[in-house]
């Protein structure tokens, strides 16, 4: 697949990596447009949603994406339906879903999959999650959510909270952020800092950042706060989970004690990170996430597709 | 939601107890015109099927509906594959969903879980069967088989018969006909009665009823017979069990004692309450019971989503 | 059901054996026209898809080929989902399906299952397989093939290797040759003999047969080698399994000590019976018998639904 000057037909979405500035900045631009957009233009075509492990958000999402545009979709919810089970390599299943479908949509729990899926197949691909690594189109609503709440991509500090190790969703972002001029603040328990690679990259491409365990050392300045579900099953002593668990957990009082200016984002789902009492605070973005990625999706789909508006 | 006369447009679906009887009324007049109607007036629209626990027939024959007038579906069978796996709660989940779809039908094992799903989104959300609460469509349906059979809803002597105590379509049935003037004779096992305060409710409209445990006792005087499924597993003692289940058997001997002119109904799935001899006998009406879902369901969701034919 | 001549309107597709001789090329040359075909011939129609036994691919060869023309498709990948789980019959599940969709396409554990349901309703039954006995679509895309690459499905040598015992696709395809003239080599562990029946029925129609058990020695004489997986829990005896399973693996190597004119065909999915570095052999057809099973079932769909091009 070759890539003209920002066209990105056919363009597999494998990692954030694989695009500049100016293309990921094409993605949200022709989001933009897509917003109430709800025409037929991909009538005809089909969409082979293979998701190896479940993950109903992110299907239903593509699903709601792909219908809302006309198109249909195909494929599973859950691998233990797939040939898999008969011994089936990866790349022997993309090569006979290719038949059936226009795009390729898949969740695998392993690093790697999306990309080996992709080489398998002339057809675009995207990747909706392998395994700690990467969830692009994640990361783009996230970066559209931050571009129509605060109008821009840079000069903002943004705080990522809570499960900085395992979270693809904060990796992913993080990463990206790195094409843009912004302060970062990464609030964590000791055990759940980020790993070394993701601050050896904000050092190369010169990003200012700090590591800190008290979020309210650092909460006032922030435009940004991202959190993020703190898994218990990620911690060997008990203990040490009831000890971070509340100390990150964010309510209404403990917000208007920051300010009143911050955007509050979460990946979803969320389990008692974020107080529903929070759910009316304006400055509350996680449910127009979710609908951000419907609208992130229609535009993904109808660009590597090659069927634009009109 | 507001609610014009009879007007049912954004409306929910989640008890007949919000209905009136001019409303209902009106759904089983809207479907009469979409019997054999299937053009695409839901085409670009998409029906969220959230199956929190399985049910192949509600979930098959709404997408169906939908399918026929052009709309399409997205959802899950079964809740292993969502996010509740995860704890996110209910109202989250709707809150994500309602991004995803146009309309959301809802079936979860718990009571008052629909009501909860629709209060927490703008969207119209139709109850599919909450735990043993209400199942609406389901008693449309069974109202229209019954219009359709006798020419009207009052004026007639309807026995119900076996599991009266369990079955979520028995009680939104004889809830719903005491809009209308008939006379019902309740027949079960002493274990199995209707709950008493369904017996206050029909007193308080002045429905004339009689409970009893043998129905040939009354069967002669019956207009429509209503069977359903008893199942083994709410019997504590199998020798309690073993002495009704073939008490309430129908086949086509014991129905032609009793005359030719009943109509037999029932919910289905059958195990063997109703002998498949019967099949052909006219007065069987189960099999067309299925074939009013679809219809009346067709009917439900163009007037929630206000999309009328033409 | 009546049959006209050629008209397959209406028609089942049960077993290859209901089917003349000038009826399955029927199927082949209206398969040719659908190649690359993708109009919405079936806008509005609804395929049944009834997979009581799980099967990735032929579900979703089906739900591209309706989809692509256009259609919907409905129903559950897995039995668990279905109301067979309350005791429920097949011909009662049918009864109820037949009023969600237009045409029923079935898979299940059990031989004769198909006929069953085809006997329980009016609409098209296509059986995706029961138990080992038959799976025609599979065997219609393998004549398909054939055909393409060959130019006659007569006048051919053609090896079958592998589990002949079990292998309901080889045992389909087999039989179905019979309406031509064509000799074969059945070359299996004497384990995994083909059946005595269908022996008797090549004698019966005159058909030139050997047995054997190495596939080297008629190898060189051969235009089409048809290999099949062999599964290992077949095998009482570990030991009887090691000393099969590479005698009959494929490799490059192997291939081009026979010759270069081979057409090598699989049903995948495959393990290791066929090594990856013949995926660009030119004699391989395997991948290409899964997007031939699209045009084929494409062509089936419109046929048996009476929804011709134009």
């Amino acid at each position: 697949m070759t890539t003209e000057t920002l066209s990105l037909v056919g363009r597999d979405l494998i990692s954030m990596r694989d695009f500049t500035r100016d293309e990921l900045l094409a993605f949200l631009d022709e989001a933009r447009a897509f917003e109430d957009f709800r025409e037929p233009i991909l009538l005809g075509l089909v969409l082979g949603s293979l998701f190896f492990e479940p993950s109903t958000r992110t299907n239903l999402s593509f699903s709601g994406a792909m219908q809302r545009l006309g198109g249909s979709v195909l494929g599973f919810a859950d691998s233990k339906v797939s040939s898999t089970a008969k011994g089936e390599s990866l790349a022997d299943t993309i090569r006979a879903v290719e038949n059936y479908c226009d795009i390729i949509l898949l969740r695998h729990p392993l690093e790697g999959a999306a990309r080996l899926a992709a080489e398998s197949t002339g057809l675009p691909v995207i990747n909706a999650g392998d395994g700690t690594n990467q969830h692009p189109t994640q990361t783009l609503l996230d970066l559209y959510t931050i571009q129509q709440r605060r109008g821009r991509l840079d000069n903002l500090k943004i705080a990522f909270i809570g499960d900085l190790k395992y979270s693809r969703t904060v990796h992913s972002l993080i990463d990206t952020l790195a094409h843009f001029d912004n302060e970062l603040f990464l609030i964590s328990p000791p055990t759940l800092r980020i790993p070394a690679e993701f601050l050896e990259e904000l050092d190369a491409r010169g990003t200012v950042y700090s590591e800190d365990e008290d979020f309210f050392a650092v909460a006032k300045d922030v435009d940004i706060l991202y959190t993020t579900r703190i898994q218990q099953e990620r911690f060997p002593d008990p203990v040490e989970y009831e000890k971070v668990k509340n100390a990150y957990r964010i309510d209404r009082e403990g917000l208007q004690k920051i300010g009143d200016e911050i955007t509050l984002m979460h990946p979803l789902p969320r389990v008692n990170e974020i107080a529903t009492d929070l759910d009316d605070y304006p400055g509350s973005a996680y449910f127009e996430q979710v609908r951000n990625g419907v609208t992130i999706r229609k535009a993904v789909l109808s660009m590597l597709l090659g069927k634009p508006r009109v």
